[in-house]
């Protein structure tokens, strides 16, 4: 039963990130303007694309830990039901948070919103690998897949989106930097992570 | 063949929660300022994230509850899918509801919408647990786990949200509160129905 | 892995299904008024929500006999894929139609539209039916629940939509009603059909 | 738990595809005119419903493709998963593709961009299944099923698309033309290509 019961939640959080992942093209709206400036209107959507490509990326990688996660439980309980809806809730906001960093590409704020948010995610997704270790909720066997979700890198990935807000008042470009790095540089991290922790 | 089906009825209904608790998302517009007048308008967007938590916060705990009821059925019959489409339709309801009352947080019929729709879903949903415990769709062994789902302690959460409406004419944030509560008090409530109920 | 694959189609067009439903929402905006006119406002919305309620109702009422018709599966073609594709870009259309009826609820035209792809649904899912029957896809224990949904009372629902076509050129009002029998009619419909039939 | 895994991306895959195919609705607005210009203002939307069966149809031969490679898997790996969130990018798009041809039919840029998608998203399909068999990712029993996904015919449907974008900009009718004979043609240039390949 609860096996079953586990799958719904997979069922409605895959839900609700395949939603949010797929409004992010609302974002990269058909421009408004005569047959002859289409070329260059479609030009300027470049930017656009460039948040949508990257935000896509991101949300993609949160679905990615979020599934590798879920396949590690043997049962869930209250604690874990809330941190997966807090977790879905700011993934559910990463559409507007795209939406401000590509309309305001130059202004600190916008960026530091999108990094808030996303910290947040990643910092919510750690405290449930890290609930679900403490409560047993995981399968003795795939302990080893769950750890490391739970770990100092995963944590640093936390850390990176939070240090991009400060950063983003010196210079929303660099932010966007540390967000792209984080899709590159997670072997990386994971390495110098693993040294740490030793 | 029924286990199948039933997780079908499942799958659509998440599939019908997480569209709707997404679309939530929909409603926080990014402003439209120049670059300077950017940190002020997204702070003016704290009460439309306060709605948007509030409302999600809310679908998420029905998501929880509708969840919990249809994994102890056994079967399911046309009464029940009728009362399911109904407490969808309902839900769907709200990225509408929710809109309203970030949109007019100070006119009263607002709030009395947001508390009609949900204390509806609420008592679809209740009088969905007592046809199916009624007409024995519940498995067996998992009555225990029904029970409290068609409990005078859930009739009173769709109690509080329609006693909401009437409150929302003498003051809407007082209904905000009531609202809100629904989401924490749920636990004193459940001890004191428990006390009525001997 | 046919009976999985077949879970898929179900799940696919579920996801459809539900975002198709979930989207009617987006026909009941928020009105923009000040905070005086809001109640009138309200009470302007009701015909909205009355085409929310009918289409929600509609389009529910197809995913229950499409879902009664996907349990008695035991395979699929290529025929079947695409006249499935067909009835889900059918039922895509009906938050448009819905818009249509919604806005020009007294033009003829618009109420055409809307019982036109309504009714050309219909249509297919009873030629999906009759092919799946022919075809040897039905489960040899359950055609006893296939057989009604390609029998002439489904070919009726269709034959309903279709008429509600050229009446409502005399009155959309008169469609409107004929659509609305459609959820309450079917028992006493089947009634006669199983008489027709004898 | 592979087993499971993979159905977990299977279904987050449909969720996404799910949600793009129900968005392209969204391209066909309900008309703002007068009750007596509407019959006119509805001739108008023609093109708009022409494109929306296009898209419908191409995403919804998309996915039929990659549920029938889906099917032949037996496990998967971290390329597998990158490209799919790369497939799963390009499709996300095509409500964007699909209202750039439907507002500028007559521009050859708003054809190219949306054959390039289109291209994009069926190169991106070959190589995943190229990887797939190359990794061992595929059944035994099933290699069979997912040969003809990653040979010469499904690179050929690719390379139309591609040819569509300089071809657009001699006629964006004839790319249209190429576009629907993607759904005519696959029979004969499955024929064509088994012959090629011998």
């Amino acid at each position: 039963m609860d096996r079953q019961d586990l799958s719904r939640i997979g069922a409605f959080s895959d839900g609700v990130m395949a939603v949010a992942i797929t409004l992010l093209v609302l974002n990269i709206e058909a421009p408004s303007v005569s047959n002859d400036d289409l070329p260059d209107a479609i030009v300027d959507l470049i930017p656009s694309l460039a948040a949508y490509v990257l935000s896509f990326a991101l949300v993609g990688r949160y679905w990615v830990i979020h599934h590798g996660l879920f396949a590690t439980f043997v049962r869930f309980d209250g604690v874990l039901l809330a941190l997966n809806l807090t977790f879905l809730m700011l993934i559910a906001l990463v559409p507007f948070a795209t939406n401000l960093i590509d309309d305001y590409s130059t202004v600190p704020i916008a960026a530091a919103v999108f990094g808030a948010i996303l910290g947040s995610a990643a910092l919510v997704h750690w405290l449930m690998t890290a609930h679900a270790l403490r409560a047993g909720l995981v399968h003795e066997k795939l302990r080893a897949d769950a750890v490391p979700l739970g770990s100092t890198v995963a944590l640093g990935f936390a850390m990176v989106c939070f240090l991009s807000v400060p950063v983003a008042f010196l210079s929303p470009t660099v932010a966007w930097f540390m967000w792209a790095s984080l899709l590159v540089l997670r072997y990386p991290l994971r390495r110098v992570a693993r040294w740490v922790e030793r």
